[in-house]
């Protein structure tokens, strides 16, 4: 499983949560990620840490004052992107060309879709991976093992169908170790998750309570 | 082969050009549709032509002014919308949730795409019909069938991998009767159509030349 | 006192709130228009009432599939529109240019704006007018006039202190007719109004109980 | 006069270009500053030079993924930032919520816009300066002092209208030192510069020639 901790515009520490994630990633074995805004990228990065970007535009280099170019993110030091999260969403063609920016400087890519039909969408344009958001999962405190199971094993077999290639992803609903396990028998090879870890009183602890069951 | 005029925010008179279309459908038996700005749809209607509306919105009812109902477009007499269309890009979330908006209200769905990867993205939320609109000839004097033909058939394959009940339709490149056979030969079974006839000195003439190889 | 009834995109009976409206307006003498969407334009202006776009786009003619044309709206019936309502928000450079295009085929224009800085910066396009729109207000029940006053005497300050001949509407918290009078005392010279005879039992009844008091 | 040369995702090398115009600034006493990409603010802003995000969000802390927090741009070492660059277009609203957002932190604010009516648009929401980008300039090689010198005129005109203590800067059409002083004798205490320093050969000459008129 991977988990890769989303620290949206959170009033959080990015290096406690960096060190904290590089370290629990260390000890369990799990592969841990976690993804701070662009301007903290290098400075997390530098923690050792696997580091994501929250977003890349689908620019190439040019006149585009103010956009977020891949190759900007990944010389900081990312090495994944999340594209097209329901925070952040983008035009379907802008989706498929940031898609392509990231390919260009090897960034993973996990493409955000609502429900198994987008997830179906972003699959036919060959991402990494995607990740299904429950829209009534996002930001709350239901786990989508037992509020809404289905959208997840629907949106793997979504997926599957179209690309066996692309790992599926569970983008909600996820706040302790037995909803990781939970996404994991769904199909999902991966967990987003945010203010789980990122507004917990201890991040470090938030992240060993996570991994156990794995 | 279905022929959709797409009138775009021409400078043409859009009752001209319904009432032609409405007399070439009608006298060679091909079908024809056009789709004039919401705020003309009612007139447009009226004359008996198949009429389409350029965009529907992704909300239901409710307090979202200035939007573009499906039901306001449906009561005004359309019967069919574009969404997505290469000047009126959506993010993917309103793409899906515009294609069910339109299906409450029986509205057929040609969902716009750029290219074979975003054209299956689209066939994945289970529109009546995807267009393929290579960028390079949007608005342009080229021929689909000889600057781009494999971009039509890679469209129609990527469609038929998804769901083979999904028509693709070339949605550029399209300005003679050859065309729209070249178009037919790839696979497509409808055509858009902008400027070749909406800004035609004779739009019945243009249409007539249109269907004769038809 | 100018009274502009916002029918957004509410289940009503467009007809039958503009029939109303243009009744109460010739009964009273008190301008009254109706806003519906696009679609609904031509046949709303066919009853007679003074009838408003809910907004149109900043392009001129060309190749803007699914936009909303000053010159369409305007020939549709139309003779004034809303501009950048809190739900159908633009970039400031395109308000600027909207509100140029409206001029381009004579539409009266209401550039809505949050608060009173946001205000006088439409204010400086030059619009007709201008409509304050407190958040806190909008869609819901309380009163501009006991919940939020000095926003709209603010709002009429800043205007007049950039360009006295615009007049300033009240675009939330209106719902009944010692409103109306509350709003005119403190600046105002028209108001918005939407839910509150667009999704009355009776409408006709709704905008009667407003104009008795002006 | 202020000199800000904006990198935009241009193919440059920042720490070049910040390098040589601290070193230039020092050398010269004219106050320049370096506009990175998110992403590389806070290895420029470590080379000493002065440092400007090229956008900031107008969120605040929050569930805001993919947004460029001004917390978290002035953490990583921005003391200034442009806003609604041409390339970077925002609501109006957000306009405003994203100069009160820099202000939380203290950035230096500057506010593009197309004419002299957005000019004083913006000057209205109260950011340090603005700057006007005659659309026809942006990108080329005309010069404004030659090309367009009353769009800068009327620029200052219409902010001493509206607030006097808000510098104009000249947005574009600038590329000698020439252009430097004629922007300055229109009016403007600041310019705007982009592929003139970030795309030439050499970033440390084309500085030097920029500032010895000054």
């Amino acid at each position: 499983m991977f988990i890769l901790i989303n620290l949206k515009a959170y009033p959080c520490d990015p290096l406690e949560i960096a060190n904290a994630a590089r370290d629990v990633a260390n000890d369990s074995g799990v592969r841990i990620a976690v993804s701070p805004q662009a301007a903290d990228i290098a400075r997390v990065s530098d923690t050792g840490v696997e580091t994501w970007a929250q977003h890349v535009s689908a620019n190439n280099y040019g006149s585009y004052t103010g956009s977020t170019l891949a190759e900007a993110v990944a010389n900081a030091g990312a090495t994944g992107t999340l594209i097209n999260h329901s925070e952040r969403r983008l035009t379907l063609a802008d989706i498929d060309t940031a898609v392509n920016a990231a390919s260009r400087v090897d960034l993973d890519t996990c493409v955000c879709a609502n429900n198994p039909a987008q997830i179906g969408a972003v699959t036919a344009l060959s991402p990494d991976s995607v990740a299904v958001e429950p829209p009534a999962l996002i930001g709350g405190d239901a786990s989508v093992a037992t509020a809404d199971p289905d959208i997840v094993s629907n949106a793997v077999e979504s997926t599957n169908s179209i690309d066996k290639t692309v790992d599926v992803y569970c983008g909600a609903g996820i706040s302790a170790g037995d909803d990781v396990i939970a996404a994991r028998d769904l199909g999902a090879s991966g967990i987003l998750l945010a203010s789980g870890v990122a507004k917990a009183d201890n991040p470090r602890k938030a992240l060993e309570d996570l991994v156990v069951p794995i």
